[in-house]
Order: structure tokens, then sequence, then C-alpha cells
């Protein structure tokens, strides 16, 4: 691929850009930082910030506990209903609640639990972390009768859905990858591993943290069983904002949460002191749900939505195409590896690049050249782009930047440490 | 007990009140409205307003994912040392993280695998049933190998420490109570009974939820095993602010929480694919903390400490006697029940009543008078006192009104139907 890597080129993009306009939602109070985390922490959308403020001043300050009768109880499920909009679930298939890392939680126990004959959890090395630690915490507690089968990828950036199949057997009781990885940003086919896995007689548990708002997704259409995700990255719904998770309708009254909270609870206000699940995806709350960082969500999906996946989609692939492109001519003859799929169809919305000195690059970047990337230890720098508000002017000048810091050697006076970055 | 009634002298009370300009560090924008629920959501402070409006504008609007580095990360540590000021705990004995029941999932869970021999898990009927729903979830997650022994209230108002110790033996693997009954207002003796739990070698789990602010705690000096609790009552953190949980030091390394999230793990950012549980009480948290939530509590609890925990029970001890004084004067003589405690050493900060119509007069204080009580089904009516706001004029405001219900019969053209709040 050729592309023009003149400035010009770029604003030409911009202005034929059918999604450009939504970037005046966003907060961008200077247009001289390339923001490039959007896959860490989404922007804050100016609706986000109103609402958040008539969440506190009028409904907390003035109207104090009436609020829970006029909106605060069913949160949880009004911003599941609009999560299951952009993931291609039912409205009753998800819920708001707690963080990813709980959610998924619920969701591996309640599944081992729904096969107790089956002993082998599938996943793979590029999966999250966080989610591996929880299978690990999960077999621990159901007395080490799983066992852990993690599928390792050839090249550090894909695994092929062939290698899955193989790793599927009959003793399968939970397939469980992110959809699309944290890392090297490579999307998986979520058809045909879930009926891989349907057809061995395993569930499927689908972390879509780094795909919802970027990425289409269909988990009816594809039969998934279970899914996860955080409303943080390109959700913009703000830092450690609640997450969600989606239960398939005809697996919400067989599989179990585990975690017996009152607002999981059928009749949550006779008080009755025998707990008797909810019906529906209601049974898959715990606690009380937090309804201040909950409110700042609803809006920040509204934009999404109002964006269409479709849409979003088309600008995401034109922008990583574009990025790849730049650095074909201007990144990759100074030594950048591309550490993501050259295959659209198989990347989600960020890239990844690698660079021996990328630990020192990062900090350039960030502290002498205004652009904030993500880092990925231990030399990847993740350069995450948000279709409704990166603009091709930002991917530019991103990588203008990241150019400069390389031949100017400007990351020499850094030393080697590791930055905490989330 | 023989009290003025007369306004003049709640007006008097409130001159004498050394806290009473505490009053104004919160949003009270309708003086008229009488607001005795702080036990079920606290008011919303001043400073929390003005700090959420940072956080969300100045922090995630502006400096972005380089917030974590600028003070998100260690929030629920600042958060819970504060907390642990409150509580009489060490500042890294306590962390803030999820909501009030998965952290007592996580404690419980923990704190049966530790004591593996013994099958007893001993409660009462005064516990909030979400507590009692995370007890019996969790021994159903842990193959019905232990038994939950429920020690019955006589009066439905308090439990006596013999009738608990009685329970208490050499089978009990863990004792847990909400140390300030969330119907009755009843305090328990929590080092009596601590101190009979640890003779037997059980473990201790406080739910500390409806104390927090308003009881003073001491959970070090009572030799405390766990403790949970929330911090939307007299805390003041806003509606479904993140909650905290204790875990006594020498206990920390000892017991394992079965969540086996990113936040808990010890080299976070290595993502390495083998959980590791960080040292101390960073290992009970899990996923991402909720920065928007936490940034809220952190103020409102610097309140309560300025308050001082003395001051504060001081203040409410005169509170509830003041108001069980106008009871019997102005409320017993139309049939109103006293459901709290009459000894002010075993009784919290709020006063709980009952009447044979207490659903109606609850709706008619609501709707019609513009007081705002709690409701318990099915007959009883929670009047919550937050020493730090509440003054001793809308006390005396409150039982005015709640008379005035009862002599007027205002309640009468309202349906018996059971209104939802927390």
């Amino acid at each position: 691929m050729t592309i023009r890597t003149d400035r010009d080129y770029a604003l030409e993009l911009d202005r034929a850009d059918e999604l450009a306009h939504f970037q005046s939602e966003f907060v961008i109070d200077d247009p001289d930082l390339i923001y490039l985390d959007g896959n860490s922490l989404g922007r804050l959308p100016k609706r986000s910030m109103a609402r958040l403020r008539e969440a506190v001043e009028h409904e907390w300050g003035s109207h104090l506990i009436r609020s829970w009768n006029e909106g605060w109880f069913t949160l949880p499920q009004r911003v599941g209903a609009k999560i299951a909009q952009l993931i291609g679930a039912q409205p009753d298939e998800v819920i708001s609640a707690d963080s990813t890392s709980v959610n998924f939680f619920k969701l591996v126990v309640a599944a081992l639990r729904a096969r107790p004959t089956r002993s082998k959890i599938i996943t793979d090395d590029l999966n999250f972390p966080s989610d591996v630690y929880i299978l690990q915490g999960a077999i621990d507690l159901l007395n080490n009768r799983h066992r852990l089968h993690i599928v390792h990828s050839e090249d550090g950036l894909t695994v092929s859905t062939d290698q899955l199949r193989e790793a599927i057997d009959d003793d399968a009781a939970l397939v469980t990858l992110t959809h699309t990885a944290f890392k090297s940003g490579y999307v998986y086919d979520m058809a045909a591993i879930t009926e891989a896995a349907r057809q061995a007689g395993a569930l499927t548990l689908w972390d879509l943290s780094h795909s919802i708002g970027a990425v289409p997704l269909a988990v009816d259409e594809c039969d998934v069983d279970l899914a996860a995700g955080c409303t943080y990255k390109y959700l913009n719904g703000g830092p450690g904002a609640p997450a969600f998770l989606f239960v398939r309708k005809d697996l919400q009254e067989e599989l179990l949460n585990p975690i017996w909270g009152w607002f999981g609870q059928r009749d949550q206000f006779d008080f009755k002191l025998q707990y008797q699940p909810a019906r529906g995806i209601n049974r898959w709350q715990a606690g009380t749900p937090n309804i201040l960082s909950l409110s700042a969500v609803e809006p920040a999906i509204d934009l999404l939505w109002e964006a269409g996946s479709d849409r979003l989609r088309a600008k995401s692939i034109a922008q990583t195409e574009y990025l790849i492109g730049l650095w074909e001519e201007l990144l990759q003859p100074l030594g950048v590896t591309l550490n993501s799929p050259h295959d659209y169809r198989q990347r989600g919305s960020h890239v990844s690049m690698g660079h021996a000195e990328a630990l020192r690059i990062d900090r350039a970047l960030i502290e002498d050249l205004k652009v904030i990337p993500d880092f990925r230890y231990p030399d990847n720098i993740r350069l995450g782009l948000a279709p409704i508000y990166t603009s091709f002017a930002d991917i530019h000048e991103g990588v203008s930047r990241l150019r400069r810091a390389i031949v100017e050697r400007l990351y020499e006076k850094y030393p080697l440490e590791r930055p905490d970055v989330t």
C-alpha cells in the first residue's frame, strides 16, 4: 500500500469523514495534545459531564433517596439494554454491574459449575492477564478439579481458529478469549470459535473490552453463551466505570451467579432471609450499583449508537490502514516493527508498534512531544484510534512526532524504568 | 425521661451544638425538607461536589490516562487509610473496593477456606439480608459443607451477647454480624462477641455499614479479624459509592481473596500469566477501581474526621435521646411503638418506630409533609439522625409532622402498597 504522507492528505480525509462532527461532542481542551490512548481510557463526552453534574447536584443533592425510585433502580438495566444494542444482544440479556474482573469471575464460576463433568478450560496467551488470573482463581476455588489449557501464539500476534479448534474437545467446559487482543489488536473469529465450542458441548465466554464501541459485535447471531466487558475504553464511560455482562437468554435461569447479593434477590425489599435469585438478567447483580459512574456511561453509549457500529468500523479500518500506511513509509525504515495484523479483517482499532527503545520512546512522546500513546511491557507502543473522536490529522501528527522522537533520539535522556499505565 | 416538647428547646439545643456549623458543609437547598434518611443515603457534601467536578473535568477531561499516575492508582489505598482512622484500624488494613456485597463475599469465602475443618457459620436474624444471602451463596459454592446457624432475636430488636456466646462452639468457622442492626439500630458488643469467637477459634466478620460515621469503632482494639461496610450512609459518599473492607494485618497473607483480578496482582504491569497475590491489603482488590465515585468519597470522610468520632457519637446520643423523649410525649399516646433499644449504649444513630399504619404514614410524610424517613417492611419507620448535619430543630419538626400525619389521618387516602426504598 502506498499512501500520501503529507499533512494535506490527512486534512482531506478529515473533510470527507462523515463522523468528523462527533469530535465536538468531546472535551478537547488542548488541540495540540495527540491522544492515542482511547483504548485505555476514552475521552470525556460533554454530555456525560452535563449528565454527571445533574446526577450529583440534582438527583443526589436535591432529590436524595427519592432518586432511587426516579430512575436509579433501573439504571443498570437501562445501561445494559443500550450496551446490548452495541453487541447484538437482546435488551434483557445485558446488565451493567461491578468491574469486568468481578463480572468475569461470576460468569466463569457459573459456567464451570454448569458443566460439572468436564475439566478443561481453554484460553490463549494473548488473553488479558486479569482474565487468566480469574480463571486460575476459579480453578483454585473449585478445588483444582479443572485444568487451564493455554493455547500459545506462534507469532505473538495471532492465534488461528484452527489452533483453538484443536484444543477444544469433549472435556472442554469453557472456551474463553478476549475478542480483540489487548496487545496486538488481533480480532478472533467469534462465530467459528463459538460454533466449535458449541459442537463440543463447551460454553463460551468472550471478553469484549477491547472491541465494544469500535468493532461490530453480534453475540446473538454467533450463539455466544456469555460475555463481559468494560465501558471505559471505546465506550468513553470514565475511569473505572461500571462494567457489563451478557448472559444468553436461555442460560439466565440455568446458570447461577455465585455472589448472592440483595440486588440479585427476587423480591429485594421483602428482606426475607432466604436468597431466591431474581428472574432473568437481574440475578447477575450483587450489591448496590454505582449510580454516579453509571450515569456518566449512559450518554456516552448514546453517542456511539448515534454514530452507528458500521460507520465506526468503516472509519476505524480506514484509520488503522492509514496509520499502517504511514508506518510503512515513515517508521519501518527507522526500525519500528508492526506488532498488529496486516489484514484489517483481523484487526481491531488499535495498532501496536515495537522498537528496541520503545519504553524510552514512549516517555519522550509523552513528556517532550505531547503525544499520549499506550505502552505495554516490554517493548510495545499501542496506538489506539477511537473512530468517534480521533481525526486523520491526529494520526498524521502522532506519526510525525513519533518519527521525530526516534530521528532526533529524544528518548536517550530517559532512564530504563517502567512507567505504570493501564 | 421528661423533656421540653416546644420548638424553642430544639433551637436552644442547636445553639449549644458544637458541630452545628458542619451543616453548612452540605447541600441543603430546601430547608423545609426534613431529611431523616441519612442512614440510607447521606447528603451531598459541598466538598464532594467540587471534588467530583475536578475529577471529571480536570483529571478525566484534561489529564486523561495520565491521571492514573497522578493519584488514581493509590486512591483505593488513600480512601482506605482514611476509613481506617474512623474504625480504629491501621492505614494499611483497609482498602476501598467494589460493593459491600462483593467485599463481604470475598471475606466470607476466604474465611471459610481458612478454617477447613469447621462447618458452622453463626449469624442472627437481625443481620442485613444481603449478608445472609452472601453466606448462603458461599455455602452453596463450597459444596454445602457448612451450615448456617441463625440466632433468633426474641424481641425482634436485640440479640444478647449470651445468646451468641451459646451458639459459638469449636465447630464455628465464622461469626458474622452487622454491628448496628439495620432495622432496630441495636448495637452489638463487638469486643465481647469477638473475644468469644476468638476463644473458640472462629474468625469474626463485622458489617460496619450502619455504624461507620456515627458509632465509634475500634476494630484493632477489639481484635476483629475482618470487616466490610458501605460508604453511602453516614459517610455521605454518594449513591452506590465504592465500599471498603478491613483485614487484620496478620491475616492479610494467610487469607486469600477468591477473585484474582489484576488490581490484586503483585506486579500488575508485568502482565505475566500467573497470578501472584499482591502483598498486604492490595490483594483484596480485583478489577479497576471506580475512580469518579471514589473521588467523591474522600472529602466526605475528611468531614467526619474533622468532626471527630467522639463528638459525633455524643451528638448522636443526645439526638436519639431527644427523639425518644419526644416520642414518649407526643407519639406513644397515638399508638406509635419504639422499635429500637431504650438504652443509648445499645443504640446506633437511627431510631425505628412502629405503627399499624406505618406504610401509609410513611407515604403521607413523604408526599404531603415533606419529611423523608426510611421505611422497612412491614411496619417500621426508620428515622436516621446523621449527627454531622441533622439539627435538633429537624428532629422536632419531623416529629411534629409525624404526629400531624397520624392525628389528621393524612395517610388514609393512600392505598396499601409497598414503596421501594433502600
